[in-house]
């Protein structure tokens, strides 16, 4: 059997094995509903507890500002509309690069709250937020505002500098909240010294598993939960805790936090290496940045020339056996460039396709990689 | 080391451990996003897929009508916000016995959209609707109308006549939604035949995964989703798919489709054994139906005389190793007579205890828990 070679870990990863082995004990040996007062109910209760302080901590988060959700999807859709209805925020900032996620639910929320203002920003050529105009934009409005950024952009790899964006949300009185799916975890973020309001995150991003997330909301900037029912998570989330699911979340990031530095410097390698090998191919270009300052070592948006064959690269590869994407998972299939594209003004003749990498991908791959991209083009 | 004997089914249940399996093989194996078009991808999407077509046999409903969320929790909130705002509801007429999941996201609704007429049927003596109270109140109004009733109650037990309630919504106009938390895969429900169109339950619930809920949704009465990013799930609900919960959740209901007689058989075998015992206490009466016609063979709800000793009998019971509830497990820890039993105007100087059970229950776990009572008692 033709062993398949995967490059799309923006999209998903596999599951670390000390994860799945954490779950599987939990869903074998602790079944109990976290809310019931009963033995049972308490040992998962415990497994709950002992989970969010293992995110608080990487986040250097208080324990109270750690709530278990769905996903980031849940997260976003909760912060965002809470933060209208809870906060009174008036004005939206945010970027033309986020992930749809972010900028359909801006649409929806455009539709339910005709005078809320939407600014979408468009970024610097290195795929990040300019930071100039961000203070210029937060200068000029009166309304209460929430700057809504991705943290490292999921199609371009370019990482938004966190530290800077959120003393500027500080100094001009707005709130800031960041969308961490691809970086959380994979760098130290750390909300409080970073100045964040609310934080998002999904754990299938970094080997854990699907179907649960992070909501991090600073307990000074509390908002209303979505979904009512029950008092779990505090009141902030109500429906019975998926345990075994934040138990893979915790696990993953136990492990990501500890051998952080080792899985940088590892992709950083891959990535460097993927860059060389494919600038042989001719007339390959890469989008957004590709250096370390500025960019996420495992996300390469590499841009091939037009020709008949470029627009079936995916396909392509596939046959090959090798798993890549043309843009994010969540818009695959679409056969025009992004928006997340449109708005570096990329060639739109041009194919793009996102690699994307993990500290377990091997030289091996990425040279294979380039071979079969040598015969496809 | 004394072994725990679960006597709260209906909080939650331990997994099958073929659901378990099920899990382990896909947290393994199939990790891709099904969103991707790739093979890791298509991998994930066939195992959503055929877990879809499960879970819409078993409730004889199409394919496309069943969308896979976090949970009952979320499920209830998508249909009652969205069927206000896309189809339009004026009027839900619910009763005053459904779960907190209802009856809070009802107060949602009533301070969002002052206009929404709200009305909330008291329970009939055997704590289900009385039909003749619904159909006058379906005769009174003119507003588009949702009536929204639970299958089972989670409390008492009691089944609601779901395909007289459908006719009677049909008669009048109204649409139907049904939470089946407590029901799904337990009884058979057959969504066309009763004409429901809306459906809400949880896997946690039928020996499958916590943080995996159903929506069912008539596609003539098709609404909009509540999360927005992404076009999972046929644009229904954004957020990558919970792939291992999916496969787990339809695990659980395939097995209990195939076991549905034996166990409603077993649980019935249980339950009269335990009323018989139970009867046997000082003053023990039972709240709601405990008949087969009309109540869950997994649910006993049980009244206590009042006395100093019967305040503490969960906690009494914790002791002796045996789990059990005071009401619902979302709303454990209140000490008061809650809304269900406030309802059926239980006395509230006794005690209410929630014991349920499960096919796997034994006779001898009712021997232990009596002859515990009687040494609490």
């Amino acid at each position: 059997m033709k062993e398949t070679i995967y490059l799309d870990y923006a999209a998903t990863t596999p599951l670390d094995h000390r994860v799945i082995d954490e779950m599987h004990q939990v869903l074998k040996e602790d079944y109990g509903n976290p809310s019931s007062i009963h033995a049972s109910g308490r040992k998962a209760k415990m497994i709950v507890e002992k989970s969010r302080k293992i995110i608080a901590n990487y986040l250097k988060a208080s324990i109270g500002d750690i709530f278990f959700t769905s996903g980031a999807t849940e997260s976003c859709h909760t912060i965002m509309h809470s933060s209208i209805e809870s906060l009174g925020i008036e004005r939206i900032i945010s970027s033309s690069v986020e992930h749809h996620c972010t900028l359909h639910t801006l649409d929806q929320l455009n539709s339910k709250h005709p005078s809320l203002e939407i600014i979408l920003l468009p970024p610097a050529k290195n795929g990040a937020i300019n930071l100039i105009e961000l203070g210029a934009e937060l200068k000029k409005g009166e309304g209460k505002t929430l700057v809504s950024l991705i943290h490292g952009n999921n199609e371009l790899g370019s990482i938004n500098d966190l530290k800077s964006i959120g003393n500027l949300c500080k100094e001009h009185g707005a709130l800031f909240m960041v969308d961490s799916a691809q970086t959380f975890g994979k760098y130290p973020i750390k909300v409080n010294e970073y100045k964040i309001d609310f934080l998002t995150a999904s754990a299938h991003k970094l080997f854990g598993p699907k179907g649960t997330g992070l909501l991090f909301v600073n307990s000074e900037t509390m908002i209303k939960p979505t979904f009512l029912g029950g008092s779990q998570e505090r009141n902030m989330r109500a429906g019975t805790e998926n345990v075994h699911g934040i138990a893979g979340f915790a696990e993953a990031t136990r492990i990501a936090v500890l051998e952080m530095d080792e899985r940088i410097e590892k992709l950083w390698k891959i990535k460097s290496y993927a860059i060389e090998a494919l600038s042989q191919l001719s007339d390959v270009k890469f989008n957004g940045s590709i250096m370390k300052e500025d960019s996420c070592g495992h996300i390469l948006s590499v841009s091939f020339p037009d020709s008949p064959k470029s627009d079936l690269i995916v396909f392509n590869l596939d046959i090959a056996g090798i798993c890549a994407s043309s843009g994010s998972a969540c818009s695959s299939g679409v056969e025009k460039d992004s928006h997340v594209l449109e708005a570096i003004n990329h060639d739109p003749k041009r194919k793009t396709i996102r690699f994307s990498f993990s500290h377990n991908t091997k030289i091996s791959e990425i040279d294979f990689l380039v071979e079969t991209l040598k015969s496809i083009l």
